[in-house]
């Protein structure tokens, strides 16, 4: 039998993968499970969105343009100007979401063997588009006690090598919660400038910052242009992660250029999505302004339950809608299979994400969870309440 | 500035890319452009197809699963029954579009610097998906002359080196037209046997199989099970390039399993599209047949008409709807922006595609063009006689 690559052998799994049949297997048994693991948000698409879709006109479904239709980028750049952050069409690729966005970058701008620098924890699926690229992910590590705020800038430095091409920041932060501040965010520009390093941004969850604190974007930063690709998404924007309709964003024609060979090879991203999207540009304020309500509720809500639990220590997110979560465990991995293998609280168990896939450093993250507040008030709740119960136990048996 | 990647530097443009800003000029001074370059059928997408995702009752529209929705996959696996070909759920992975199937397929069996053989002239985008993964593309020269059949077999063998790891084919051909018979494709199924290859076979244009002929799948092949992979789309099967929507078949559970991982890390294909194209597999037979006499009718008329252009050689496809073109020209990319920038008809002209761009030989294609015949047949009778007027002028410019 001919063998696999080395490189697949090498692609991690979805953290939470492994659990997965576990979870299936209590919903067989009867067992309810609150699904506290997914970055799926409960809230409603748009209606402009959807009924773009129902009021097309299309006879012949046809690819769009490589770089996206022309109306939708013209409209995506009027959307940022609106955030106040100058952006011109010819600065967008629109991709098959975030995720393809940042295998373009990543293909864009680093070959087999280069590093780049990822404060961890980190979305997961980084680790998987580095290794299809065979690229080296190089963690920083930023802590718990810190809200998961910017490592020293100091530590960046040691860890810049001839290698290093790029520092990769989530901003605000999945699984973290954490908005980066001004000063963060200018201290990150000074070094790429530099080292002479590209600076990518994932900043889907842009809309999602509390407390009255400002999203700072690459996009803001003067000076950066070379240096600053922007990852964005409307999957959590307007809830429509189905949708696959993200984009790229830089001034630097080059990279631009680059990227767009990649995207030429697959022709062109969903037509049907992006017709959906480009409506969605509509979406009133107020229908942010009732989200953002809404998750910061859901939010203080999850985060004074969880601080009422005993031994367990959580970080205060502002933005996104997750929190990492430190638990008196060793395993997380362990508790979260016996949570649905063996426990439940008059039928129903939950199902959280073991954050030992967010880390690139082997150990780390053992003893913490990401849970995602995308469920309404009353089951997160319940679900804390049934964690809580499950951590009584679980140390018993 | 930072540097963009080498791997980025290799990406190849497309192979008409360059001409587009001719034919947007000559669209600018009022001259109709008839593209023969595209392989986007004008037949329209089923009804049923684009109404499923009119009735669609989505509220919120959430990913799918990463292997594409159950129900949609178990839908698949009918149809291939319905071809004679016995394919379970669990060997198919739902992807965006053929195009992102065939890149895991690269990523889960070849490594950086890595062989694939591939038949040329073959699709463009085989070498930008090669180039993205690191991958070499060694071509095996088919010829006009024998209507791009199967090169001999040792011919292939001569050219399998320890770094070899798969032959690609696609079946009926882009852009050839030619349908593989039973036998080449059973003597390519021994010599992955034997050199212990995969064979990736891209069979998205299966219907399109004319003048009796019969599509031999790599799926229809026992004995192969370990070595065959399989990429297929609805783009050109129900005229619905702009879904997106594709998948990869192998009876290898490692390949699927690895395979998966990559599809893990962009998280699910569009789920809009996956509803229309759910729906599309109701299409009736009726539907087919339509098409398969509509492209007949056209391919006869485009093939007789060039035949009495002088000077002018054309192959005899059976499947797809393109054809190979001999020109009496140099440089065929040149001809085709002549015709664009500096020729017209009563105000009408054609884009051709050049065909270097489908050899990875240097040198090979010069003087050939592919045709796409996604036309109506008056359209591509006054398309050929352009074409015939514009050989005579060039030759005198």
């Amino acid at each position: 039998m001919p063998k696999i690559s080395l490189k697949g052998s090498k692609m991690p799994s979805s953290p939470i993968r492994k659990l997965v049949p576990y979870a299936e297997a209590a919903k067989k048994r009867g067992t309810k499970v609150i699904h506290l693991n997914i970055g799926q948000p409960d809230i409603k698409t748009p209606r402009i969105a959807l009924d773009a879709i129902k009021n097309s006109a299309i006879e012949v479904l046809a690819y769009s343009r490589t770089e996206g239709s022309e109306e939708y980028r013209v409209k995506i750049a009027k959307y940022y100007a609106k955030h106040h952050l100058k952006v011109e069409a010819e600065e967008i690729i629109v991709t098959t979401g975030g995720s393809e966005a940042l295998s373009f970058a990543m293909g864009s701008i680093l070959d087999e063997g280069d590093e780049v620098i990822i404060p961890e924890p980190f979305y997961a699926n980084y680790n998987g588009f580095a290794t299809a690229n065979g690229v080296n992910v190089v963690p920083i590590v930023s802590k718990l006690e810190d809200n998961f705020s910017l490592p020293p800038i100091s530590e960046f430095e040691k860890l810049i090598s001839p290698k290093t091409k790029a520092i990769l920041i989530c901003n605000p932060g999945n699984p973290t919660g954490y908005l980066y501040n001004k000063e963060e965010i200018e201290q990150l520009a000074e070094l790429v400038k530099k080292h002479n390093l590209f600076l990518i941004a994932d900043e889907v969850y842009r809309e999602f910052a509390y407390d009255g604190k400002q999203h700072y974007s690459l996009l803001g930063i003067s000076g950066l242009e070379d240096y600053a690709i922007v990852i964005d998404s409307v999957s959590k924007r307007y809830s429509m992660c189905g949708a696959r309709i993200g984009c790229l964003v830089s001034k630097n024609k080059e990279v631009i250029q680059t990227a767009l060979k990649f995207a030429q090879a697959r022709l062109s991203p969903p037509t049907l999505a992006q017709i959906a999207s480009e409506a969605a540009l509509d979406t009133p304020q107020s229908y942010f302004d009732d989200v953002i309500e809404e998750y910061v509720s859901r939010r203080d809500l999850l985060i004074s339950e969880l601080q009422k639990v005993e031994g367990v220590k959580v970080a205060q997110p502002s933005g996104a809608f997750y929190c990492v979560v430190e638990l008196p465990v060793k395993d997380s991995d362990d508790f979260a299979q016996w949570l649905l293998e063996k426990f439940n609280v008059h039928n129903e168990t939950v199902m959280v994400a073991p954050a030992a896939g967010f880390y690139a450093s082997e150990g780390l993250g053992n003893n913490q969870i990401r849970i995602a507040y995308v469920l309404e008030k009353e089951q997160l709740k319940k679900a804390v309440h049934i964690l809580s119960e499950g951590l009584k136990q679980y140390h018993n048996s």
